[in-house]
């Protein structure tokens, strides 16, 4: 498997800003998120402070970052991450359909994650899941429940349903009535509420006024919190710790943008991820 | 006297960032420096890694912040800023010929400022001075040197010396034999060395195998360090020791760009200028 020198996590500003001082620097890396950018990006009505494109739309601000990687031969490599593993000597990067290997990384992911449902946390890893890919396989001749929240995670379900006995999908985003391949999936509905443990070692879903059970449940999330990335990682409430220089708790880890505090502004997420940058060139090359 | 809402000493990425987003958030600004911007700007040959403007010059990175500033109406309120005071409730600002007042400020007046001549801050206040506007009334019926740095610190000296019996002027600059207005201006040479008090509580300053005395010196930089600056501030080696919102150790001032540590970079010190115009905007709405 090619190992990167760094694996970026994440299209806004701040990745973006990282991917292109990291090229000029030389480093292989490879820039893993969204095509469209960030959702921010391309939402934003008007961006007044980004010195030296006044008055710039979200649109045109993308365009001037797709032009800026384009002109260095930077390719977004579509991918949500699901977590990252510190391997000591590198990091294993999990993707939805892919691994990835790096010498350094970088976390660039934003923070529109929403939180996490009570219980969630504590089932991590004992009937919660967050990457169907990974872990279709413990799900033979077994019951999983897919809480979706955004419309691609139908997809996974599809790939677990291959696989499981039955699948509970439930699309919790906006017209979130998705007709999914597969006999063996089954729509369900109501807002998620809690995830608990029962006495069987099953695990229920709490959804509006439904209750789910299954054998384990998989909460897709379009961005995932810190926690969920990578579990050492110190925070610093909703972000990740880091100091001037970006670097993370973990040695060789580094974040920057919205992820490693406020203010949530193009222009600091864009410096941040210089900085993180050439701080990851500095950690390959020491 | 006006009281700003804000003071922005500097004129590189750093303080221009901050004063558009300060203006933005609709404070009362005043951003002192050179309307040439910072030297480091105009004097780049090529940007690579400032996202969004490709490849660009220092020329034309100068013309689109130019652009930025005139369409907000900030206007650069050329001034070479000596000294700041903290006065509590609001700062002091001292410029060559002026002084101003605000409710914050942040400092971003890069790093190119060399080194203090040996003796010279501990001889602050008792025979050195960095400021002829403000201490000339101390030299009637005295003699002082003037060490400039710059080309326009000759005009300092010509102020001075219609004050003070006589005036030593060393040029210490590229081409400095500066012909200056003033019967009582003796231009002396060589490279400034140490600055010493004698026994009868003049100073003396060696300059190359010369030997120069007087009742004061006056050393006039174009950029001056952050302790010559504001001595109460906090320092981290050669750099204002600064937290993540740019915050410095005294209340109310701010610090950003490469007077707050490397990497030196536009894009960092434009995003870190927008974070300290946004924590003085905090400052001053609690």
């Amino acid at each position: 498997m090619e190992r990167y020198d760094i694996a970026i996590i994440g299209t806004g500003p701040a990745g973006i800003s990282a991917a292109i001082t990291a090229t000029i620097r030389n480093k292989n890396i490879v820039l893993l998120g969204s095509r469209n950018f960030s959702e921010k990006i391309e939402k934003a009505h008007l961006i007044e402070n980004y010195p030296g494109l006044p008055d710039i739309s979200g649109e045109d601000m993308a365009d001037a970052f797709r032009k800026h990687l384009e002109h260095l031969n930077i390719e977004i490599t579509e991918e949500k991450v699901k977590a990252v593993y510190n391997m000591g000597e590198y990091f294993a990067i999990q993707g939805a359909d892919a691994i990835y290997e790096s010498s350094a990384v970088i976390i660039s992911t934003g923070v529109n994650f929403g939180r996490l449902l009570p219980g969630e946390k504590e089932l991590l890893g004992h009937g919660v899941s967050y990457c169907a890919t990974c872990d279709a396989p413990l799900y033979k001749n077994k019951t999983a429940i897919v809480v979706g929240y955004y419309s691609e995670a139908g997809k996974e379900a599809e790939f677990l349903a291959e696989i499981a006995d039955r699948v509970y999908y439930l699309p919790a985003y906006k017209n979130g009535n998705d007709k999914l391949k597969g006999e063996n999936i089954d729509i369900i509905s109501g807002i998620p509420k809690e995830v608990t443990q029962c006495d069987d070692g099953k695990v229920k879903l709490v959804a509006g006024e439904n209750e789910y059970m299954a054998d384990g449940i998989f909460i897709l999330r379009d961005r995932i919190s810190p926690e969920q990335l990578m579990q050492e990682l110190k925070l610093d409430g909703n972000h990740i710790a880091v100091d001037l220089q970006m670097r993370t708790s973990v040695e060789g880890c580094f974040a920057c943008g919205d992820i490693a505090g406020k203010p949530y502004q193009y222009i600091k997420a864009a410096g941040q991820g210089n900085v993180a940058a050439l701080s990851a060139v500095e950690y390959l090359n020491s």
